[in-house]
C-alpha cells in the first residue's frame, strides 16, 4: 500500500480557510486509497509571536522553557488540521512529536532526531486513519523533556518520518511551485526544476535557497526517501529530489540553480603570522561560542603573514564580534575587519564536474558586469562568490543569463 | 517545610506585564523558604480564541482533538511563567498535566482526576525549584490521551495537587478580594468573608458564586486542604475555606453569603398524571442527554395531576428542548412550558440550622419588595428562590439588607 507523507508549513495553515484547503487536499490523497501521514508546522506567525512573548517576560529565557512554549504552536495546528479532516467524515488523529515517537537528543532548541519508534503512527495508519504529527518537535528519552529541532525542523520531521516508517514519498507543500533555478523575484525567467539530485539540492539549500533546509535533504539522501517539493495552491507537480542515479535525465545540468544569501557577514583577520595550528586557534573559539563559520579563505602568504577571511551569520554577530576580536589579538593579527554589506552567490550543478571552464566563465561574467569578487569557494558541484550586497541581484541575473539553468549541454558558439 | 500551592487564572496572566507580577509574587513566597508549586490557566482569552478557531474548521469537532487543542493554552502559560520566575534568578521548571502525573479518566472535555503520581513535581520541589504545573489538563493512563477537566478545571487541579502532595494550603488568586457576601456589582456594601466552611462554600458556588467551582471545594473538603481565595493585586488576606470545626469563629453566620445565577432556564410540565416512577421517566432521559438538572419542584397533586418544574442550564437548551418535549408527551403532561427569563437567588449560611424562621423572613422580604417567587428549594444551610430575571438584582439587594451577612447573632428588635 502506498504511504504518503505530506508536510504543510505555517503559511499553508495561517487561517481557518487555509486549514480547510489543506484538509481537502489530504482527504483527496486518502481517498485514492493511500495511507496519509501529515506533518504540520505552527500556524502562520505563531512561533514568532511566542518568541516575542517570551522575550517580554525574560530577555534570556531558559532553552528548556522555550521548547515547552514553542511546542504549543504545532499542538494547535495538529488539532485543528485533524478537526478539519474529520469534518469530511474521514477519521483523523493528531499526535504530538512525543506521541509519534520522534526521539531526539536533549539539545533544547536544536535537537537532533536520533530515531523514530512511531508505533502509534503506524497503528493508526493501519486502521485507515489519517495521522497528523506535530513537526519541529520531539522528546528526549534521556531527559524525558520536550525538545524542538530548530530552523526547518518540520521539513526534517516529515522526511525522517517517511524514512523511518517506509513512506513512499515526502511531499513538502510550499507557497512556490517547486525548486526554482533562481529566486523569481530577482530573475523573472527563472524556471521550476522537474528534478534535482540530493547533493545539488543540499548545495542549493546551503547556498541560501530557502525552499528546504539542508538537514531535511540530508535525511532524504541518507535513507533514499524521494522528496517532492510542490505548491499548496495547485495540483501541478513540483520538483522531485532524488538520487542522481534515479533521475530521469541521463545527463546532468551544468548549472541546476543559482542561490544567493545575504544573511552572512565577512570577517577578515589581517596579516596573521603563519604558524602551525593558527587556523585552529581561530576557529575553535568560534565553534565553542556556537558561531557557524561558512566560507573560509586564506590567501597566499607574504613574508610569513596571511590574511584570513571567513563568513559568519549576521544573526550571531552580537556575540561573535567579541570572540573575533579576542581571537585576532591572540593570533597577533594586525587588524580585524568585519563587513556585513556582503552577499554570497552560488552556482550549483552536477554537470560542472564534466564541463571544463565553468569557474572561469563565472569570473568573466561577473567581471564584465563590473562586479568585484571578494571571496571564492568551490566544491565539485558548486562555485560560490562573495560580492558586495548591493551587487547581489545583478550577479544572480547575469549568471542566470549566461548559464541558462537547467541547460544540460552547452550550445557552443551559439 | 511549608509547601504552598498557588493558582493563577487567565486574567492574572493575560499580558506579559501581569505574568511578571505573578512571577514576583511567586518569587516572594519562595524566598520565605517555602516550597512553591504554581498552577496556571491559559492566558486571558486564549481558550475562548481556540474554541472559536476550532468551530471555524469543524462545527462539531471531535472531543479528543478539542482536548489536544485546548491543552496548548496552559502549555504556553506554564512556559512563560517559568521564564518570568527564572528572570529573578530563581530556578523554575514547567510541567504539563501529564508530566505532573495528573491522571484522569478518559472523558474528553470533562475528565475526572483519578489520582496524582507527582514524582516529577516533588523531585523538583525538593531540589528547591519552583514548579509550574498546567491546570485544567491531565492524561488518561488507559487511553494514553491528553484530557481536559472542563470548567473550573484549574482550580480543581490546584486543590487536588495540594491534596495529593501534602500542600499546606491551596491559594486561589483571583481578581476579587476573596469570597464576598454578595456580588459587589449588585450590592455595594457587600463584605469580604474572612472564612467560610467547605459546605457553605459549595452551596455558594452551586448557587452561582463564580469565584470557585464546587468540585474544587469538594476536593478540598474531602482531603482537608485549606483553600485561601485571595486577590492577585494586593497582599491582603482573602477568604479561608476550611472545615467548620477549624474555623476561628465559634458560632456561624445565619447567612454567610447570597449568590445569584441567571444561567438557568425553568421547565414546567403541566398536569402530569401521578403514577409511580413518573419522576424517573422524566429525569432519566435528561441525564442520558447530559442535561444537568438543578432545582426540582413538584407541587401538591390535584385530582391525581401534578405540575413538575425544574431548572436546566440555558447553555443546554438547544438539545434539551427536544428531549423535554418528548418526555412531556411520554408522561402525558397537558403542556410543556420553558422560560429562560428567570434567575435563582440563594442564601447560604450554616447558622440557619439553629436560627428558626429564616425561610419565612426570606419570603416576607421578597414579598414586601413586590418580588414574586416562582420556585423554592432548600437544604439545611441554603434557601434558593427562583424569581423573574428582571427582579434578580433587587432580590439580592433586599435580602442582603435584611440579613446583613455575615452577621452571627440576630439583634432582635433592633
Amino acid at each position: 500500500m502506498t504511504r504518503i507523507v505530506q508536510k504543510f508549513g505555517g503559511s499553508s495553515l495561517a487561517t481557518p480557510d487555509r486549514i480547510r484547503s489543506v484538509a481537502a487536499r489530504v482527504v483527496g490523497a486518502r481517498r485514492t486509497g493511500a495511507q496519509v501521514l501529515v506533518v504540520v508546522s505552527a500556524m502562520g506567525d505563531t512561533t514568532d509571536d511566542l518568541v516575542v512573548l517570551s522575550r517580554e517576560v525574560n530577555p534570556n529565557p531558559p532553552a528548556r522553557e522555550m521548547d515547552m512554549l514553542l511546542s504549543a504552536g504545532e499542538r494547535i495546528s495538529i488539532a485543528l488540521t485533524a478537526m478539519a479532516i474529520a469534518a469530511h467524515g474521514v477519521e483523523a488523529v493528531s499526535l504530538t512529536g512525543s506521541q509519534a515517537g520522534i526521539l531526539t537528543d536533549d539539545t533544547h532548541g536544536a535537537a537532533k532526531i536520533q530515531g523514530i519508534t512511531g508505533a502509534r503512527v503506524t497503528d493508526n495508519l493501519a486502521e485507515g486513519k489519517v495521522v497528523i504529527v506535530a513537526g519541529f518537535q520531539g522528546v528526549s528519552p534521556r531527559s524525558k523533556e520536550i525538545t524542538t529541532l530548530g530552523r526547518g525542523g518540520s521539513d526534517t520531521s516529515a522526511v525522517a518520518l517517511a524514512a523511518a516508517l517506509g513512506g513512499d514519498v515526502a511531499e513538502i507543500y510550499t507557497d512556490v511551485p517547486g525548486v526554482m533555478t533562481a529566486d523569481p523575484r530577482i530573475v523573472p525567467e527563472a524556471q521550476k526544476l522537474e528534478e534535482i539530485s540530493y547533493q545539488e539540492m543540499m548545495e542549493l539549500a546551503a547556498g541560501g535557497a530557502g525552499v528546504l533546509v539542508p538537514r531535511a535533504v540530508e535525511v532524504g539522501r541518507r535513507y533514499g526517501v524521494p522528496i517532492h517539493v510542490r505548491s499548496s495552491f495547485t495540483d501541478s507537480p513540483g520538483t522531485w529530489i532524488r538520487k542522481a542515479t534515479e533521475m530521469e535525465r541521463m545527463e546532468q545540468a551544468i548549472v541546476s540553480g543559482i542561490a544567493h544569501d545575504s544573511s552572512e557577514a565577512k570577517v577578515t583577520l589581517r596579516e596573521v603570522p603563519d604558524q602551525p595550528g593558527v587556523a585552529a586557534s581561530i576557529f575553535e573559539p568560534l565553534a565553542e561560542a556556537s558561531v557557524n563559520v561558512d566560507m573560509i579563505v586564506q590567501n597566499v602568504s607574504r613574508e610569513g603573514l596571511s590574511d584570513i577571511s571567513f563568513t559568519i551569520p549576521k544573526s550571531s554577530m552580537e556575540w561573535a564580534e567579541e570572540v573575533v576580536r579576542l581571537v585576532g589579538q591572540h593570533v597577533k593579527a594586525s587588524g580585524v575587519e568585519i563587513r556585513s554589506d556582503i552577499a554570497k552567490v552560488s552556482l550549483i550543478g552536477a554537470g560542472m564536474k564534466t564541463e571544463p571552464g565553468v569557474a572561469a566563465r563565472v569570473f568573466r561574467t561577473l567581471g564584465e558586469a563590473g562586479i568585484n569578487i571578494e571571496m571564492i569557494s568551490t566544491s565539485t558541484i558548486r562555485i560560490s562568490c562573495v560580492v558586495e550586497q548591493s551587487q547581489m541581484q545583478k550577479a544572480v541575473q547575469v549568471l542566470h543569463r549566461e548559464f541558462r539553468p537547467p541547460l544540460i549541454r552547452e550550445e557552443r558558439g551559439a
